[in-house]
């Protein structure tokens, strides 16, 4: 079997008979960070190509829920008295023991009001308002959520917590709102875009630099000349089986009951052609994954539980960093265990796996081994009731003894209720956008952004809503001036 | 920055002006795998010779325990009366949902009968003896041990348990004794052997086809021309601190509690070359960790509790799996708690956390959260009493209630405790050593085996002692007769 079978594979410059298109910057993937990109090398003067797979731009961005996560002093979040710095925001970015990378939690964190006034001076709207209830995602059209980890435990211990989710104003989900003036400004920048031109592969010449792509347009390959760079802003790889397998085997072993959140062209061909090309694609057994059991709120007076009858995250976090606990209980079992003063019903549609008048029968309805629940409940309680949770340490505002009959279990358990999940693994790249080897040399000529590289997203565990399209945004703009700064190739 | 910076990137065929060495097959690496590979390669009648970083042979084959993960009927497993089948262990081999390769586990289960009349025939020596007790490696020179968690759940469900832990004879340690026999076989090949020349980078010609190898020797670059195939075999990179951050940033940030297991060439890079040349390289973020607490095999008896005073994991499983849940509670921190009647010093020496006379007392003393230690011991001994443990599936065979004071803590707590760990992500192959790319394209010329390829060894999960060694001298034969059965490329 030849390599060429494999498209992704770099081609030579030798190989290129004659270039079809050329630009100083070709970006291939049209989503929040192609077009941020895009935005950025054409306002410094470079001549800018975007290759994109499907019919129209967008990608993932346009389908989110329009969040970023940015703070350190946005207008909103100064507009709603929510006092947040630079380095509280940098401090929370480098928590967790997932390898946070520094220098780019760094400049995020400095650099993110900017980024916020930017976004502003192009036209993306956004409200001076806070949705402050527990939420995925605010049904109005406020600008601010809590939509990480800041108030909960082991987080709020390294900094102080602030809302730092801005989301587009629109009610409900807003990715398309920021999309129109995101591509709005791409259109009056007046870089190329050419739709429903997938590229397959990255052109290189004999030192290694990459010098042009190799796209597909109506069947025919189209030989694209790069003269100063090319940005990989193509998304992740949910939508690509192999690559869960090569990466991501507990995810790829449970599709059946894991909804691929993407667009159907996250098949990780950007990741697929940098790694060819030398980069090193890094972190990529890492993922997102999450099942909305909140909204209501008061639920999070409840506690989760696994087949084993022992508790297992505090209940305060982060949809995302619960279910990422969640997903790896054995046999993905898991009961949202309420009393009547709690109680409500998820939003989303869970299943009630039983009600009962005492934790002993709804131990044994659930098939917890026998005093399980009961101990848990036990202890649980008994520090409830000082407001402590010396277990979990989650907030004593969430805490209460459950203890008002009756009791009822949610269905929180995989392939009972809804989980979903991307990819976070991708190219490791500096700040500026360049792309790195394993060691740490950078491949000239080739920049990485979004979900083609490996950025302030981590894992599960430390995910927030807001941290694609924060990221995506934010770096792709990096990328498109490293792009449009260096020098021709020729 | 130019990419030739970093010297694993593949050079061109043009680029090489002459060759400075020859043969049919060359072999990145002289451990278990490459030794294997060449002895297999000369039997087939190509011209081999072996690159080879350090002074000399060995690598981690020959610093290992010598054990080797063999079944399906070996002579001593019959010799003592064990029953294995193929099957057995291929299912064993299956379990886990940590995407275990299906094609090798296969070939590996159905052949393992042979690998080791093979090894016999080149004069490794093995008893017939079974060493019985819990223990990570038999003292004395018997050939049997288990060295998994094959009695073990949930294990024990799918497979009939069979001790696969095959002991070169030799008491203690026994690595030394393979790597003699072996070093023997390659030595009577007449394969060439030049150590002192660590390997640099592939040599690629245009089609992507791999024909060669830059290596180093007495600071000079030579060109090594490889006619039929290059066999990478070079080890894992857990001396590699780029690569740990890059991949497994759990264990990078935590180098000043964990000895990294392996010897100063561990540097992965046989992963970076083949990645280089367009191999994917999958489970990156996969390791290896143990704490050798047993034996005493009585500590069993015991139960691990983490920080929060619950257990998590069945106490007779493997040291490894055991480990790496370990390894996975918050801040590390786990004690073993045992009751007089089981108490025991391991072998490898912990500490004491504390002694106490009641369980409320070594809670208190443990500062764990007041009452969950009391809950746990309630609940196992409640159930321990009747033989069952329904919440880890530990063996009834370990089970009796701990009730006898006084009561002890061990401290198997990272920072406290010994921990070791070695890396197991490595490039994608086929059973026959073929690499390939993230969708599953050969690279021509290009094969891999032991540590850097993706094996049988998957994650810390369902590693068992020997699959490294096994897996390592049972591909890396096949990578060596693939790459003599390769038509030649001049």
């Amino acid at each position: 079997m030849s390599s060429q079978a494999d498209p992704s594979r770099p081609r030579s410059l030798e190989s290129v008979a004659n270039w079809d298109l050329e630009a100083d910057v070709v970006i291939v993937g049209y989503g929040g960070a192609g077009a941020c990109s895009a935005i950025e090398a054409t306002r410094a003067g470079a001549e800018v190509l975007i290759l994109e797979a499907a019919g129209g731009g967008g990608g993932c961005t346009a389908m989110s829920g329009g969040h970023l996560y940015l703070g350190g002093g946005t207008r909103p979040q100064k507009a709603v008295g929510l006092e947040d710095t630079a380095e509280d925001m940098y401090r929370y970015l480098m928590a967790g023991d997932d390898g946070p990378d520094q220098a780019k939690s760094r400049v995020y964190a400095d650099e993110s009001v900017a980024h916020f006034e930017w976004l502003v001076e192009l036209g993306v709207p956004f409200t001076d308002a806070i949705w402050e209830e527990r939420h995925t995602l605010q049904p109005d059209d406020a600008c601010l959520i809590w939509s990480g980890n800041e108030k909960a435990y082991p987080f709020n211990q390294v900094a102080r917590p602030a809302a730092r989710g801005h989301k587009v104003a629109r009610e409900g989900e807003a990715g398309a709102e920021l999309w129109v003036h995101l591509s709005a400004a791409v259109e009056a920048s007046g870089a190329r875009i050419e739709c429903d031109t997938p590229a397959r592969a990255l052109v290189v010449d004999s030192d290694g630099r990459v010098v042009g792509v190799i796209a597909s347009q109506q069947g025919r390959e189209l030989a694209v000349c790069a003269r100063r760079g090319v940005v990989l802003s193509s998304g992740g790889f949910i939508m690509n089986r192999d690559m869960l397998r090569n990466h991501i085997p507990s995810i790829h072993q449970r599709l059946e009951h894991v909804e691929q959140h993407g667009n159907p062209h996250d098949q990780g061909v950007g990741i697929r052609m940098g790694a060819g090309a030398g980069a090193a694609a890094i972190r990529m057994g890492e993922y997102f994954i999450t099942v909305p059991w909140y909204p209501p709120a008061s639920l999070t007076y409840g506690i989760l539980v696994n087949a084993r009858g022992q508790r297992f995250v505090n209940e305060d976090c982060y949809h995302g960093r619960v279910a990422g606990a969640a997903f790896e209980q054995p046999e993905g079992k898991v009961y949202l265990i309420a009393d009547d003063s709690c109680f409500g019903w998820p939003e989303m549609g869970f299943e009630l796996a039983a009600t009962e008048g005492s934790v002993e029968e709804l131990e044994r309805a659930l098939e917890l081994p026998a005093t399980t629940l009961q101990h848990t409940l036990s202890v649980y309680n008994q520090h409830a009731a000082r407001g402590e949770d010396p277990l979990f340490h989650k907030h004593p505002n969430w805490l209460k003894p459950l203890d008002q009959a009756p009791f009822a279990a949610l269905d929180c358990s995989l392939g009972r209720a809804p989980y979903i999940a991307f990819t976070l693994g991708g190219l490791r790249t500096l700040p500026s956008g360049e792309t790195l080897t394993e060691q740490g040399s950078a491949i000239p000529g080739l920049f990485a952004a979004g979900a083609n590289a490996s950025g302030i997203t981590r894992s599960a565990g430390t995910y927030c809503s807001g941290q694609s399209v924060g990221d995506a945004t934010f770096f792709g703009r990096r990328a498109g001036r490293s792009a449009a700064a260096s020098a021709p190739w020729r």
